[in-house]
């Protein structure tokens, strides 16, 4: 089978979207109603899904997706943490919802009620109940809860140490996700996105967090930032720092996927990153939604570019499926019990 | 002739060190003494050189290096702006003087002297002293004076523009490059650095800054950040921010330098830009000073990297030479002078 490892939930009703726009409008002025969300109905996000991902996922040849909140959504810089809680939940609620109408297709991974300045260790709760009641099998944690503006401690502070724990006691690994971005200087997923992805590797480079957490599992999406490109300098840098080399110091824990959309940027990452460390992504409909002209495919149908490599039938297998599985071991799980009963 | 566009003093003879120590000192408490430069003898400056840039550089058979103060050492955001500015122009004497000693192999390019919250017209007059007094051929443009924190305006800002316009009637580029970090989440020349790149490359995207200065000429350093390993990525979102295709939007202006320290993200870089659009550069002795275990040679020894591509005459030209003579035309008509005399 193949699995997708990093899917957003960006076509979600408008309802969801109307529920965020009052919580925000009655933060900013209490005068206002405080906000409730309309129901949604299982047909309305049956539609929501066939109609697109479900669809897209069918017409490219996968079968699964790895499935979060939108990533831009979780906006843990607006508001204050009970706004966050509550956002949270509703959105985490809802991916639970289409994971229940489509469990063949959708496994769920969870947003958390990061806030500015609030402490990580608040976030646990939210982990437990999705992972524990919703069935989720892992999270995305924004390491920059500030959207652009980086003031809290880097990854491989002290104070993020409660939650990895965690992490590792529920066996779930985290994609490293920034939202969206209030600074001016950076442009969402042209540069926010992909600098938290580099920012991320470089703060393990310099730290020695896996000596302290072995077991964790920690996947920078979009093919690693700016980090492939670079493999020489961080390389090197490991080399100044006196640090380990990158594949024992940091691939051991550390998973790149692949979205990255274009021939040339695939070429390169399955070149200079083994392939045990990567898994197969397309975060469609994501960033970048449009057709290329060039090949006259859609940028973020990753698959093909793939597909279009010279993969032995066991790399193969790792990038679409067993990557993922060994990964996400609570994935892994659920289709080995749902291969038992069919 | 081989030019390398992005070398930095970064063997400095100590007492230019001790003179900053002891600004920041004096700026930090008052009651401690002035700080006055000890002075450097040009026996100093040769050997610093000599044993060092000009030793490596024929060794990697270059034959000149356009040359500019430690960039990590700018650090704007320390001290004030008369700070920066005394910093600045002793910074730019030196390399003055570096390409006074060594005429046949360095050409200089200043520092400015940017401070948080000061407008950047305030470093026109330092640009139009180097350029106009000692022979700079450019300057390197900090897009971040606040050291990691983002705290200016993007680049794209009307605020830049009494700047570029000086730039474009001097007929001079810059280099776009940030110098230290003191935000922890970044380490300097593993994150702040490459991040800078992606992000200014996606500020002109969103932007349509070379509307306004269709002669203006930027270099976006180590490759150009990310973006070349997310081409992809940024053709799409050009077309989803209803821009131009970034060959007519950016890469008539835009010039990406080849700081990419092993042979796969240099295959990448020459796969993707156009051959106009990459200049020769090593950044020698900058972020990675090791040798690579795998090659047996130094990260840093890019020309290395290019000797190995399949290119023509013509673009090994380009390349090494008539980029860069395009894009620093004070230098072109330096070397053309100098050519005459021969």
């Amino acid at each position: 089978m193949i699995i997708d490892c990093h899917g957003h939930y960006t076509t979600e009703p408008a309802k969801l979207k109307d529920y965020r726009a009052a919580q925000i409008a009655h933060y900013e002025n209490p005068s206002r109603p405080a906000a409730e969300i309309e129901k949604i109905s299982d047909d309305e996000i049956c539609e929501s899904i066939e109609n697109n991902q479900l669809r897209a996922l069918k017409e490219r040849g996968a079968d699964m997706t790895i499935f979060s909140p939108r990533a831009s959504g979780m906006a843990h810089h607006i508001g204050d943490e009970a706004v966050s809680k509550t956002w949270t939940r509703i959105c985490n609620d809802l991916i639970y919802r289409v994971t229940q109408l489509f469990p063949d297709n959708f496994a769920g991974v969870c947003q958390l009620p990061q806030s500015v300045g609030v402490p990580i260790r608040n976030s646990i709760d939210e982990l437990e109940r999705c992972v524990n009641e919703l069935g989720f099998v892992g999270c995305n944690l924004n390491p920059d809860a500030s959207g652009g503006n980086w003031t809290g401690p880097p990854l491989t502070d002290k104070s993020w140490y409660p939650f990895f724990e965690k992490m590792v006691e529920l066996d779930v690994p985290a994609m490293i996700h920034v939202s969206s971005s209030c600074n001016p200087n950076f442009h969402a997923t042209g540069a926010h996105y992909i600098n938290a992805d580099t920012t991320a590797f470089m703060q393990f480079l310099q730290g020695d967090l896996f000596n302290d957490f072995p077991d964790m599992r920690l996947i920078i999406p979009h093919g690693g930032g700016a980090v492939p490109f670079h493999w020489g300098r961080y390389r090197g840098l490991a080399d100044m720092l006196s640090k380990p080399p990158l594949n024992t110091h940091i691939m051991q824990n550390v998973f790149f996927d692949t979205c990255v959309y274009h021939q040339p940027g695939i070429d390169l990452l399955f070149r200079v990153i083994d392939i045990d460390n990567i898994l197969f992504a397309s975060e469609m409909f994501g960033a970048v939604k449009g057709v290329d002209p060039e090949t006259g495919y859609n940028f973020d149908d990753t698959k093909r570019y793939i597909d279009a490599l010279d993969l032995s039938d066991e790399d193969r297998h790792k990038v679409f499926e067993g990557n993922a599985r060994r990964v996400y071991p609570r994935l892994d799980a659920q289709l080995k019990g749902r291969e038992r009963q069919s």
